[in-house]
């Protein structure tokens, strides 16, 4: 178990020094030559010059008859000009003007006459001409370097005679997945095999920065094996992504096989997540090892590799759009690292707000429901809640500003409203986040929200929400939308092997519980029936272990890690579960009247009331809804 | 010479009507499936629900031993607990956790010792546990319908089992260029051939906006041929695009075409340019006709097609950036047509800037050049300079910001330094325009522009440009950049037919002079020197024929348009001219002291002192340089 220490350079310094080292070991972009029509959105490496004018010939603008001005001075409305045949030519738009002439009348403004044609107004020279090099002359420079070509400048480019333009050469970045545990995508692994999707991430973001991915086949943790697939890659790519094995752990060896072809010049860098990573290098090619867990290697691509990469690309770094951003609830930041938080955002009562996701680096799914990342510099330790924030968005700011922003209790039913929003309206967008029944009434409090998912129940009258209402805002301001009655129930495995049938079966010996987090409905039902039914919740073994989704409550059940939860039907029936009903509660959607008359609500409550969603919850089983989206 | 008419739809209207009658008749997204390491960038065509957890099993989320917590509790700094070998499992980051374990311990708060491991505080349940499901959940809504998948979204698929996902298919629109005059591209077209060079920028289009282009051979202008070639288009795609014989004139063709294989909903839309745009289909497929010339092709394209194309890519249109700008000089605008008119763009004195670009519709160099396209409404009839105008951005608006805005007298050196500017800062990006000398002057008073080039010569003195600033700008303000001194001359046909010795020679008969604009500093030396040599301008045939640049008087040399021009040597270089030197003039940068310290004027004055620069004039040759970049 031998431990090696890593550096902890501060995230500018690490991407400025490796610039540098590189720039100073020769790294540069390098160019080829492509057809023209093959290059919108390459980039020039060198100016463009036109070969020949555009047009390349005096051109007639217009249908019509080309002339020679002179012959029509003097023409007028009562006194117009007849010409011969032999004094003008019929002509069609884009024929060379004839010799001796220096004009074209328009088809519309020539009169057929006996003997030729009358025009009643005197044509200036040049008119409905367009000369020679009129768009382009020989010799202009069309675009200079380091331009990236639009699809109107390939156009440019072939109308002045270019065949071929000198584009900067992608560079291609090999990436070596290694890992004794990691398997090729499937959907049947192992316990202990770990799916390898870090490289067709990896390859999206290369492919969105211009720059050509070239995966290499897994490598099993041996440094023999690591090395030659570093030598092989080097061989063949301008680049090179080692992932993972870069911490200092055992089985880690990606750090000495980048010593034993080149140089390390950073193993560790003060960020989080993405502290392992390796900046190595061989000569002025850059080798990094980048961490396995997806979110650590996301942002190490971004941040350290991006700016190499567009050095070689011979084009600036795209410039990020930061905005601010009210932080929805406390966040504790190391003073060691700058941190990087993926954000979930939304416009409510005029406030962009920030809510940070899961922090787990191993979270991918957080990455692609991010609308931005809140960057934490180092040296600051938090932030409370409400406080400015800075965050890098991951979407327009349009996309942003019009999504629904729901919090609360969790039900699969808002993704599917998510979804049947969707399809009516291709802009909608839905950012939910789930922190119990409780945390949304709070949420919508702190206009946070614009729409609270809520199934409270009122211990005394045994009725749903109101009475939360009323105890939370006592002034109103708020809106009870019914959305659907649903069962509640006891899940357990499959055949109910310990033959559970009521909640008090729970404190037997031998048996595991997981519940809902404090201040969920769930949870507050669970208290409430214990309660009721006079059960110790001591005596039940894991009550305390808290899960935040009815879900991941089914999940734990399913993968045998507890024996039972209090839940809804659909999760029961997603994994396959068996279902005690226990009882039917309401799960209505609480809006702040601020928010009654935005797009996003109006939609969903059009949703609530289509017939695409009565019968999507009668799919689903275990919802009865008498008359969604109407207020309550 | 028959004459049709043609309808003078709004916009608008067209573009509703179009999607509305295609919609009716069944226009939608159709869907495929595609590996999802190939998915990124696509559109989600049904919602994507995980296939299985992730991780899908307990995984230890450190190096270290994996135990039952419950063996811990009580440790501390001074107490520790002793763990025999029996009450551990050594484990790694990623190893499946072990039956009878519930926690991690790193393997840094680890002590070995006699008879086992010594540890100093307790573990909690699930420390350092990743468990089933904490990422996703088997069943969970991964992604909605047509959502843009990422290549974090890629992860999430595969993360969770996913192996192929239902994506929205790319149109396929096929493009058939027409016309008995256009040719392949070449470099070296006859007269009267026009290089096709439309489907090259269609084809880039539709690229960018996720749609496949198919570009059918050239067709002649044979209406039976036509038809044809639509109807195998119609089989073969899902769109189709005729360029171009959508006029009303003799030859064109593309109406009565689609009439005889559909229908045809508009023939003319009030747009500017643009109007001869047809609007047909069969069913639910679009047949566009599109006009040939490149600017309105593209517009058409933009504002037609584009709308149409997005609603069967199942994705809202994207969000144009429009920005409010100040118009650099009058425009006029006909109240029958929508026009829409390139723009070049820049930020001086605080002000957004957008100086209007070559109108022609030929003029593909001026999309190229485009910062953004000023939208000038129907019913409009122009604004005055300093207007506030509506721009749609075609660049970011920091590229616009950062750009240095260059105006006045013409020189291909500007180019050049442009060029070189960018070599040092690829990020530098400069903006240009040929207004003459007197223009840049105004331009710079007007606060229009950074930098204007003026070669003003005084009468009295001889000198250069001084003069001119004492009087225009009497409260000083601005400052005289040195750049190069340069050799002005009478441009002549290869080998001099005419035997032109000097300017009195150009007043014989049969001589044919192209002069430069008034207000330009070689006009108002032509002006100068005829004056002086007493030679009446009104003898010299052309005097009046006015050009913008010295490389459009040369090129209508080269082309016998002309026998004689004055203008700069570098010029006739280009198009291999003979040149009979008449004098050296002073050429500056005039640059407004708010300027100054602009980092992009800044680069300008540094790339004008570099050896780089001096390189470039020596290879251009006819300029001489004292010392450029250096305040007069």
């Amino acid at each position: 178990m031998a431990f090696q220490y890593l550096t902890n350079v501060p995230l500018e310094q690490a991407v400025e020094d490796y610039l540098n080292v590189l720039e100073k070991n020769g790294l540069t972009h390098q160019s080829e030559h492509v057809p023209v029509p093959l290059s919108a959105g390459r980039i020039t490496a060198a100016p463009v010059y036109a070969n020949i004018c555009a047009p390349h010939y005096h051109a007639c603008a217009m249908d019509g008859i080309a002339l020679y001005a002179a012959v029509t001075f003097g023409a007028t409305e009562t006194t117009p000009v007849l010409l011969t045949d032999a004094q003008f030519v019929p002509i069609d738009t884009g024929d060379p003007l004839p010799d001796e002439c220096d004009a074209v009348v328009m088809i519309e403004d020539v009169v057929q006459t006996e003997g030729g044609v009358l025009l009643h107004a005197p044509a200036t020279p040049w008119q409905h001409v367009r000369q020679i090099g009129e768009d382009i002359c020989a010799g202009e420079m069309i675009l200079p370097s380091f331009t990236v070509i639009s699809p109107a400048a390939t156009g440019a480019m072939l109308a002045s005679g270019i065949l071929s333009v000198e584009v900067v050469k992608k560079p291609v970045v090999g990436i070596i997945p290694t890992g004794d545990e990691i398997v090729l995508p499937t959907d049947e692994p192992k316990s202990g095999e770990i799916i390898e999707f870090n490289s067709t991430i990896f390859t999206g973001m290369l492919e969105e920065w211009g720059v050509q991915a070239k995966v290499y086949p897994i490598v099993k943790d041996e440094l023999s094996l690591i090395e030659a697939a570093v030598l092989k890659a080097l061989e063949e790519c301008d680049a090179v992504v080692l992932n993972a094995g870069s911490s200092a752990g055992r089985g880690d060896f990606a750090a000495q096989a980048i010593r034993n072809v080149g140089q390390v010049l950073y193993h560790g860098i003060a960020i989080r997540p993405g502290k392992p990573a390796i900046l190595g290098y061989v000569n002025s090619k850059p080798i990094l090892g980048v961490p396995g867990y997806p979110v650590s290697a996301i942002l190490v691509l971004e941040y350290l590799l991006q700016p190499i990469l567009n050095r070689m690309c011979a084009r600036p770094m795209p410039k990020a759009t930061h905005v601010e951003a009210s932080l929805s609830r406390n966040f504790n930041s190391s003073l060691k690292y700058s941190e990087f938080v993926r954000v979930r955002m939304g416009r409510v009562q005029g406030r962009l707000i920030a809510s940070p996701l899961q922090r787990g680096a191993g979270v991918v799914s957080s990455f692609a429901k991010a609308d931005g990342i809140m960057e934490v510099p180092q040296n600051v330790e938090g932030y409370p809640a409400g406080s400015t924030v800075r965050v890098r968005l991951l979407r327009t700011i349009e996309e942003i500003e019009n999504a629904l922003v729901i919090t609360g209790s969790h039900d699969p039913l808002i993704d599917e409203i998510a979804e049947l929003m969707r399809r009516s309206w291709p802009e909608a967008a839905v950012a939910s986040s789930h922190v119990g029944s409780m945390g949304g009434i709070f949420a919508i409090k702190r206009g946070e929200a614009h729409v609270a998912g809520v199934h409270l129940l009122d211990e005394e009258t045994g009725g749903y929400n109101e009475a939360y209402i009323q105890k939370y805002f006592p002034d109103g301001g708020v809106t009870l939308i019914s959305c659907v009655q649903r069962q509640q129930g006891l899940i357990v495995q499959k055949g109910n092997p310990h033959g559970i049938k009521k909640l008090a079966d729970l404190a037997q010996p031998g048996m595991r519980y997981v519940n809902r987090q404090k201040g969920s409905g769930t949870r507050i039902l669970c208290d409430y029936l214990c309660k009721r039914d006079n059960i110790d919740t001591s005596t039940i073994y894991g009550y305390d272990r808290e899960e935040l989704t009815h879900n991941a409550v089914a999940t734990l059940i399913k993968a045998s890690s507890a024996d039972a939860g209090l839940g809804i039907y659909s999760a029961a029936q997603i994994y396959g579960l068996d279902f005690i009903p226990v009882c039917m509660e309401q799960y209505d959607f609480l809006v702040s009247d601020d928010a009654l008359k935005l797009p996003a609500v109006q939609r969903m409550l059009e949703t609530l009331k289509s017939e695409a969603f009565s019968q999507r919850i009668r799919e689903m089983g275990g919802y009865e809804a008498a008359n969604p989206g109407s207020f309550r």
